[in-house]
């Protein structure tokens, strides 16, 4: 008999708090980004409540470990990238957001491919980063790295992930 | 004096509920998109979490209607597009989703730019439309049109923009 994974329930409006808590934290930072570039699909919500805080422009970036028969890939692969992204990041400071700092597979890839476009800097700020071992490293050029909460490492249950919203905020009460 | 336009306050619990009773009545329709286009930054919180209900990937498009001064601009233009449209649009039954149907400027710049890449279908979903006159026009391409509620000309406080996210619910509840 395998033992269930713990898991970890969060509310819309704990995010929400976390994420003006984070808004404070990078502004106590110095670091002033021209643009946040969220990584999709689980960046998009801590991304655009980061806006409200920040109120700087949004770019997505489409990535998936899986392909089309929901096997998963050995690398992450784009599904939408940003169009004529040289003009547009290049000299820029940038904020790279997602919602977990897991494997750290996915932000290692991401910064990658961002820093070949020349920014003047680039920062990470994650909702949620999980105390384990990385697979992926922040490359060294990476100078400000946020996150809103440090978490262990277990299955975390977001709001808009759930069915019953109710029943997530009793769990996430609990 | 200026009388106060009238505001509508809504919680992340309310939307979320909106949008699991609009990915019902979408299902219902019989309209099966293979993907979402999400309307950045607006769009971001109603796909993703529409995307919990519908499994469909999201791609993004950021339109603005402001130059880079803040001043208004005369239509909406594009700040990200999606790369390699054709490819990825042509022959798909798409849906583009938004936050709010309130002009309709926006829906129909979307919608007109998206039908030039030959999808199989385009549908729209939106949160909320507001019941007003409208200055654009949904192109008589477009067969199904969702929107959770209908709401009269109001201001719409969405969740994602409060500062204080506690005072936010207890005015979703008043």
């Amino acid at each position: 008999m395998s033992e269930e994974p713990k898991k970890i329930y969060f509310s819309y409006n704990d995010i929400h708090q976390t994420i003006k808590d984070m808004a404070g934290q990078i502004k106590s930072s110095g670091y002033d980004p021209q643009l946040m570039v969220a990584i999709g699909t689980g960046g998009f919500i801590p991304a655009r409540i980061l806006k409200t805080f920040l109120d700087k422009p949004i770019f997505t970036v489409g990535i998936s470990y899986y392909d089309s028969e929901n096997n998963p890939k050995d690398s992450p692969q784009k599904i939408q990238w940003i169009d004529e992204v040289e003009k547009k990041l290049q000299g820029k400071r940038i904020l790279l957001v997602d919602e977990v700092d897991d494997s750290r597979v996915t932000l290692e890839y991401c910064l990658r491919e961002l820093l070949k476009h020349q920014p003047a800097e680039i920062a990470v700020a994650v909702l949620h980063n999980k105390r384990k071992e990385k697979r992926g490293e922040i490359p060294r050029e990476v100078e400000h790295y946020f996150y809103g909460l440090e978490l262990e490492d277990a299955w975390i249950c977001y709001p808009w992930d759930a069915d019953d919203i109710l029943e997530q905020d009793r769990l996430s009460r609990s």
